[in-house]
């Protein structure tokens, strides 16, 4: 699995966790709704910019987004 | 501190402890050295795609990547 499918899934797993829509999310985040859904279908090269302000958005930190098991192996 | 500047900050820690010059841990993430030394300072707004391979690289997992008191607050 790709290093964006795998940043992508998180994201859709904590929104969904919050009951937030994207379109909710996307605002609250301040990017663009058609970037977060090719985001979380993994579409996207994400930059790190723009996964902290959806970790901002979700009210995680780097840290506690990238602690799941998603991301143990390489 | 801005995400980028976290994100170098992390790397060039990791690059010293296993005592790898710039130029060889870009060559061994296949990403260009000056390229490099901008995500090190801070410059770049670096993608997942290019974490990855420097973590990959530098042997260590995102998961383990992120996992530094840098990456607690946003």
């Amino acid at each position: 699995m790709t290093a964006q499918l795998k940043v992508g899934k998180r994201i859709l797993h904590l929104r969904n966790d919050l009951g937030l829509s994207q379109e909710k999310l996307a605002l609250k985040a301040d990017i663009d709704r058609t970037y977060l859904t090719g985001v979380e279908n993994g579409k996207r090269n994400i930059s790190i910019k723009n996964i902290e302000k959806i970790c901002k958005a979700l009210e995680i930190s780097l840290k506690d987004f990238f602690n799941d098991n998603l991301f143990d192996l390489n």
